[in-house]
């Protein structure tokens, strides 16, 4: 999407072909557009759980680039043990997210009957570019599902703006390209139908503040910013017309893993009958899990995410205490709301309910 | 309540009998503690307006020394007129706040008969220090009554701490001592039963993450700070034992406003079964206005609290934007908390179910 009008994605390999990948550090956003160079495993596995990068996609399309980094680094007479290694150190840095092990293992798995390790590493490479074009591509597909959401509400408001909250950042910037959540808006845009957005600024890590609203600014979309205790007041007066949020993962029976406060808008949503959509590649999904609120593990991270706030001071980016010292403050990133509360999941092969059967109906290789 | 271990009130008058009024600049808490001297009415209209002084009966106390500064200010010959444009002046500072229009009210209704201007000067003196010592006491009385279902709690979790959500500041600091929402925890720490206390940071404003950490702090009652997305993921497992909140302004069928947000913890407690009180002194309840969802006003406030965050940096306080620039922000100060949400009112009186019949029950004269 639109960087001062130019076209980026998220994640790419360097043009020198030197193995070097290059991203955008998205902790200084909104303030500095930095582009940071990747080569060793560790660099991949910092820029993730430092979160350089973050986002259920880009997560993946991070680890998949950093499978090849692995590759590149694994000595060729212990190649299987090194990527093993270099695997489980990747794994390792958010534990929520479904796209990372899912990138891993699809690297593991491509390579495993190749020889010798060259054939291995320019594979991995391969896979690599493959998982992000996908990516790409899979989000534009749920755009292209979404957006009859979207035109049925239009239509039935006769083209007054169509009021949509989002969650998080489940925008390009946590995918290689378009977005999960903000697929079927930017397709709706595209065809001229009219959209409004309430970006929930996402406390602690302000993901909607700092991302959401860069992104729509940079792609000219209308929106306006709200603190996470909003959405409820807005729901009960009318004012939401449809909730779109992503997912970092999703059970086979439709229980979604998502930013911490996901599950509060699920409810408020529910109890004013706003339609409630998560939007997710198949990636996203966990085939082994059912029931999300005992069964998927919620990363907890640093209280200082929540006691010290950064951003943009008369010298430049600053960070400031908002607490009395020495405050303990618990930090669980991810909530789960339960599949009854959810109106439907927006996949890159259609639109289904949030119900083991009508997941597996759409994935049928899975049964 | 206690400050660097001396006991202090919100709000008091001078040791020096010249009329002037003292308050805790609550904007520089917890970074500075800075006690303000109120002499104009309009000292007392931007002490409201500009949240040195917030919080239901707080804002009542402050409007009740506010009308005493009004008297002291009438001109003899006009004094009837010359309130009266006080009071709306006063008035005026927060929408939401029923303790405001109370306190006004009262002092007018004291005043009414009385000649001449001097006697009536004294009068409001007299009934602004009676609005100060009455919500005190009737803070105490919640507190003793409120106590109770935190005792019942305790014992059938042996003794184990109860876990208290909090939202916003209903503690000390927004009434002239003791608190709401903080009442019955003071009570229950005082009787030696075991809590610990949820604090929801309560964007924009950050009253949890600056106030209720502070007073909670400098009263040595355990607590966490959680982000206002965390208390649905707290609930489903089994983290959280009561919600207490305040409220600035609850119907006499009810419905309960408070800081944005509430609503959506009180979503999570129903849908969890956690029971959901609210704490108020009857100053704020609204004996016009039934639908509180419909009749109630809610203020809404710059959407710089929201782009711009304040906090202590390495030179002092210090504020940040934490969006891209010209980002537009709405920021909606209050929601209601429909009544159905609600498990019971504790007030100075006992606690009540939040229907009209219970209510008045409890306040029978109101019938």
């Amino acid at each position: 999407m639109l960087v001062q009008s130019k076209p980026y994605r998220t994640i790419w390999p360097h043009s020198d072909n030197t193995g070097v990948v290059q991203i955008i550090d998205q902790r200084l956003l909104p303030h500095e557009f930095v582009v940071v160079d990747l080569r060793s495993v560790a660099d991949f596995a910092i820029a993730i759980k430092d979160m350089y990068v973050r986002g259920a996609g880009l997560i993946g399309a991070t680890a998949g680039f950093g499978m090849y980094a692995a590759a590149l680094h694994s000595r060729d007479d212990h190649f299987d043990e090194d990527m093993q290694g270099f695997a489980e150190t990747l794994v390792a840095t958010r534990p929520t997210a479904k796209n990372l092990v899912w990138a891993v293992e699809r690297q593991l798995d491509a390579i495993k009957d190749l020889q010798p390790p060259e054939k291995k590493r320019e594979k991995t490479f391969e896979t690599a570019c493959q998982i992000a074009d996908e990516d790409a591509q899979f989000c534009k597909q749920i755009g292209e599902h979404g957006v009859e959401i979207i035109r049925q509400i239009s239509k039935r408001k006769n083209g007054a703006p169509v009021n949509i909250l989002t969650h998080c950042n489940a925008g390009w910037l946590a995918f290689v390209d378009y977005g999960s959540a903000t697929a079927p808006i930017y397709e709706a845009q595209a065809q001229g139908i009219d959209v409004h957005v309430w970006v929930d600024e996402t406390r602690p890590w302000l993901q909607g503040a700092r991302l959401t609203t860069w992104e729509l600014k940079e792609q000219g979309v209308p929106h306006t910013l709200i603190a996470d205790n909003t959405g409820g007041h807005l729901m009960q007066h009318g004012q939401v017309d449809l909730v779109i949020v992503g997912t970092d993962r999703t059970t086979y029976c439709g229980d979604v893993a998502n930013k911490i406060g996901t599950y509060l808008k699920a409810l408020a949503a529910h109890d004013n009958d706003v339609p409630f959509y998560v939007a997710l590649p198949s990636s996203t999904f966990d085939w082994q899990i059912c029931d999300g609120v005992d069964g998927i593990p919620i990363e907890e991270r640093s209280g200082d995410e929540i006691n010290l706030v950064s951003g943009q001071g008369e010298s430049g980016l600053t960070t400031v205490s908002i607490t009395p010292e020495n405050t303990k403050a618990a930090n669980y990133s991810f909530d789960v709301t339960p599949a009854r509360l959810v109106t439907g999941l927006i996949t890159e092969r259609g639109i289904t309910e949030a119900n083991k059967e009508s997941i597996l109906a759409l994935y049928p290789e899975k049964k």
